[in-house]
C-alpha cells in the first residue's frame, strides 16, 4: 500500500477521501470533533479499524483545546465527547472499542491536565501503530490458509483503506504477493457504495495484485464455476459465537459459498470480537438513506415514490464461516469454546 | 399498464426507449431491419417476448422494400434478414423462435411477393396480440400460487416491459391486483443495468402496486426475516429438464430462496421453452461489455485497468425451481416429464 489513509503529522490528522476513489486521490484535514464525525458518517473513512482509531484522533481533537482546570472535569469532557464520536455509527464495535481503550488510558493517570492531554494523543497514536501490526499478523496467520488457492473472492473493502495499512482480508494477499504468490482477486462491486469497485479494486491494483470485478450478483456463477477457491471478508462486529456482523451482502455469499463447498474466511482483528454479545441477533444494523440505492453518481436512477429498504450490514451464522483469521492466529470451530479461550486470553 | 412498449400504427414501429426510463419516457420508430438490431442490442427494447416481437417487426421492415420479383429470391431476402436479426441477442430463444414462426407462415405460401410481405407483417401483429393474450392467461394461472401472499421479490424485469404487455413474472400481481389484492413487491435493482430500478419499479408504481427496491445483495436479507412469501421471475431459455437461462443473479437468488424455504416460480410464455436443449449446460451465455459495470450512469466507478468478468445471464438447475407458470397451466416437478408432454402438447 503506497497511499495510508490515515496520518497524523504536525497535530494535524490527514484522511483520504475514499467518498472520492478512485477517480481522485483527495485528502481531508478534519480539525474537530465534529468534523471527525462528519468524516466517519460520511465513510470519508471507513472500514471498521479505521474508524475506530479516526475516532481517537477525533477524540484528542475534541479535547485538546479544552479549559477544564482538574482532572475531573477533563474526564468529563473525554466522556462526553467520546459519547458523541461513538454515534457516528452505530454497527462496527470497533469505533467504541477504540474510545473506550483511550478514555481507560487517561483515566487510570493521575496527572495534570496537560499531561492528560498528551496521554490521549499517546493513546490515539498507539491506535495507528497496533493496527499495522495487527494487520501484518493477520496477513501472516492467514497466508498458509490461502498457500494453496489460485484465486479468491472478497466483497466491500477490507483492505488497507479500511485500516491504517495492510487490511483485514486483502492482509494475506498482500503478504502472499510480497512472498512472490500473487493471487487473483474477485472483487464483488459491493452495491449500494461500490466499495469494492471503488477501494478494494483499486488499492489491488495500486499494489500490482489482478483484479477482475463483478457485480454482487455475479459471485454464486464465479463460485459455481469455480473460478475461486476461498471467499474472504472482513467484518464489523463478532458475537461470542461467531456470527458475524459484515457489509450486506456477505450472508448471501456465505450461503452461496457453503452451497458450492468454497471455504469462507474472516478476518479481522481480535477488537472487532464483542465479547458481550451472546449472538448476532443482538448487532444493531443501521439503515442508511434510501438515496444510496435510488441514485447513481448522483443521477436519480429509481422513479420517484419508491420505498427502498437498505441495511448496511448482514449477519453471517457461525456455522457458515470455515475459520476466524485473526493477528494471535486462526480459529476454526467449534466457534464457542475457541472464543471463550480467546477471551480469557486476552483478559476480556 | 398505460404504456405500450411495442406498437404498430401507420406502417410504423414504435418502441418505449427502456434505457430512458424511469427519467424520461421517450419513444423511438427504427425504420429498418438494422435499425431494430441496434435497438435489441441496445436494449432498447428488451425481456425475451418483446425481443422476440420487435424482431418480427424487424424482418419486415427488412423485406417490405424488398425488389424480389420471385417468391423464391424473396424468401431468400426474408431468410438473410431473419438470420441477421438472430444475431442482436444470443440467449434468449424467443429471439430465433419468432422469426423462425413468421419465416414458416410464409414459407408455406404460395403467393405473389405482395401477399407474402403483407403475410410477414400478418405475423408480426399476431405475435403480438398473442403475447398480449399469453401474458394475461400466465398471470390468470399463476395467481393462485401468490393468492395467500403478501409480498413477493422479483429479479430484473419480467414485466409488460419485457412483453406486449402485462408482462411474465408482474403477470399474477397485476391480476390479482385487478382483482382487488395487492401485494408488495420487493424489487432487485438487479445490476448491472438496473432494469429492476429501473423499470420493475416504475411500472408497478404506474400501475399503484407498492414496491421496495433492495440491491442484489440485500435479497438474501429480504429472504431470511421473512420479508416475502414467494420469489417470482421470468426467463430467457428453459431446456427440456427445467434448466433455466434467466438475467445474472437468477441463479444466487434460486439457491437463498431454497435455503429459506420460499418458493422459486418461474412465469413465461412456452415460446421460451427450448426442446432442443436436452439441459442448461448448452445454454449460450451472453457476455457484454465491462463498461455495464465499471460505470454508472455514464460515470467511471472502478479503476481504469481492472479485469471485468460480466456475464448476462445465469442458469438456475431445474431442482431449484418450484414450478412454471405458462399461458396453459402451471407445472409441477417432476419436470422432465411435464416438459415431454407439453412439448407433445404444442407439437413441437
Amino acid at each position: 500500500m503506497a497511499v495510508a489513509p490515515i496520518e497524523w503529522a504536525d497535530g494535524r490528522l490527514r484522511l483520504l477521501d475514499q467518498t472520492r476513489l478512485p477517480g481522485e486521490v483527495r485528502y481531508v484535514e478534519p480539525a474537530t470533533a465534529e468534523a471527525v464525525w462528519e468524516a466517519i458518517r460520511a465513510l470519508r473513512v471507513r472500514g471498521a479499524p479505521a474508524i475506530g482509531i479516526a475516532a481517537a484522533f477525533g477524540l484528542y481533537l475534541g479535547v485538546r483545546g479544552s479549559e477544564a482546570r482538574t482532572r475531573e472535569a477533563f474526564l468529563a469532557d473525554v466522556r462526553r465527547v467520546a459519547e458523541y464520536l461513538a454515534t457516528a455509527r452505530p454497527t462496527a464495535v470497533n469505533l467504541s472499542w477504540a474510545l473506550r481503550r483511550v478514555q481507560r488510558r487517561v483515566e487510570v493517570l493521575e496527572a495534570p491536565v496537560d499531561t492528560l492531554k498528551a496521554e490521549v494523543l499517546a493513546g490515539a497514536l498507539e491506535l495507528l501503530e497496533e493496527d499495522r501490526r495487527t494487520c501484518r499478523d493477520i496477513g501472516r496467520r492467514g497466508a498458509p490458509l490461502l498457500a494453496g488457492a489460485r484465486a479468491v473472492l472478497t466483497h466491500c473493502n477490507a483492505g488497507g483503506l479500511a485500516t491504517a495499512q495492510y487490511g483485514t482480508a486483502l492482509a494475506p494477499i498482500y503478504h502472499l504477493h510480497e512472498q512472490g504468490h500473487t493471487l487473483r482477486v474477485y472483487v464483488d462491486e459491493t452495491r449500494p457504495l461500490l466499495q469494492g469497485a471503488r477501494l478494494t479494486a483499486w488499492e489491488l491494483l495500486q499494489a500490482g495484485i489482478p483484479v477482475t470485478l463483478i457485480t454482487d450478483s455475479m459471485a454464486a456463477v464465479v463460485l459455481r464455476q469455480r473460478r475461486v477457491d476461498a471467499v474472504i471478508v472482513g467484518a464489523d462486529r463478532v458475537a461470542s459465537n461467531g456470527d458475524t456482523a459484515n457489509k450486506i451482502g456477505t450472508y448471501g455469499l456465505a450461503v452461496l459459498a457453503r452451497e458450492h463447498g468454497v471455504p469462507l474466511y474472516v478476518a479481522l482483528p481480535t477488537s472487532t470480537f464483542d465479547f458481550s454479545l451472546p449472538d448476532g441477533d443482538r448487532i444493531p444494523i443501521e439503515e442508511r438513506s434510501p438515496d444510496e440505492v435510488t441514485h447513481l453518481a448522483g443521477v436519480r436512477t429509481a422513479p420517484e415514490g419508491v420505498d427502498v429498504f437498505n441495511p448496511a450490514f448482514d449477519v453471517t451464522p457461525a456455522h457458515l464461516i470455515t475459520a476466524f483469521i485473526t493477528e494471535v492466529g486462526v480459529i476454526h470451530p467449534p466457534f464457542g469454546p475457541a472464543l471463550a479461550q480467546l477471551r480469557k486470553d486476552l483478559g476480556r
